[in-house]
């Protein structure tokens, strides 16, 4: 076992890091997503999720305006369609379109989700949090809306179904899948309780 | 597959979620450390990372006190020590001693980190953010502190080598492994360019 750390310098690599896809209207009402590994919930009530973008983004001027996001959560057979949304512009091409992903206007807040993942947040703009390159969203949660297919018998979205997967950072630029269950929360603790 | 979606309600649910472990110091200097799953990345420059917490907590004074707090990245391995860190408050238990972990003091920083952890983050405060009824702490992070094992040929923690887990949420109150690698960021995508 190492006893002496390594400096690695100061940058943003935390482990793991979740891939979501944020879902916006431009100006004109024309759908656009985006993929964000900055991100994640920040409050249990009012229940809130934050995502970070830079200014330099299309969906960034699109939250500002319309005061809205989505937050669809890619499972992993849709893991190209995820990566091309971080990969080009909303300003050049409609990536909806490109993808033959079908969008869906949320009837709870001015911002589109999209029909094929199992799994998507409405959220209304709560906070914007001008950190440095990037800005933080803060988003509260209005409804979470799902397949009833990986939905469990509480009526909860199960991770096991929903299949996301994770970005290793830039570490390890890869995206990887969901491994196996190895302990329960809240519990396999209990084990050092004297 | 689903037309139309079911409606789950305004939960804080997202998947995935990190499992980090906080590291504060109290007012008589002795270290603590908690578990959270409200938090990641928000700034790529100055890199930073926020995490939520509840105001009930002990953590929380302490991260106001001294303006820092260090982000302990648990591999695999420490599942039952990071459960037991968010079972318990360190109002009543030295989590360090019950878990015979050893806090090491940062020079960077008035936090402890976790010696026996491979990757941590050495976070100054930067922003508090009163959301509701958790605090998102915003931490610069001045440096990462990593054992030589889980660094790559860049010098950069590798997943892989550092082997986290991550929390399936409300939905399915388990921990999970990583999964393997099903594909390259900002690589996989291109296939959807014409």
């Amino acid at each position: 076992m190492d006893t002496i750390k390594q400096s690695v310098g100061a940058k943003p690599i935390l482990l793991p890091n979740p891939v979501l896809i944020i879902g916006t209207y431009d100006d004109n009402g024309v759908p656009n997503i985006m993929n964000v590994a900055w991100g994640g919930v920040c409050c249990s009530e009012p229940p809130c999720v934050g995502v970070s973008l830079r200014k330099a983004t299309y969906s960034y001027q699109n939250i500002i305006n319309r005061g809205a996001f989505t937050v669809n959560i890619p499972s992993e057979k849709f893991v190209t369609e995820a990566d091309y949304a971080g990969i080009v512009s909303g300003r050049e091409i409609n990536k909806f379109e490109q993808l033959n992903l079908t969008p869906v206007k949320s009837t709870l807040v001015d911002a589109p989700y999209i029909q094929q993942f199992p799994m998507i947040l409405e959220c209304k703009l709560l906070h914007t949090i001008d950190i440095g390159l990037h800005t933080q969203f803060i988003g509260e949660i209005l409804d979470i809306k799902a397949d009833s297919s990986v939905l469990n018998d509480k009526g909860l979205p199960d991770i096991e179904k929903v299949k996301p997967f994770i970005f290793g950072s830039f570490g390890s630029r890869n995206y990887y899948s969901i491994g196996e269950n190895i302990g329960k929360a809240f519990s396999v603790g209990n084990c050092w309780k004297k």
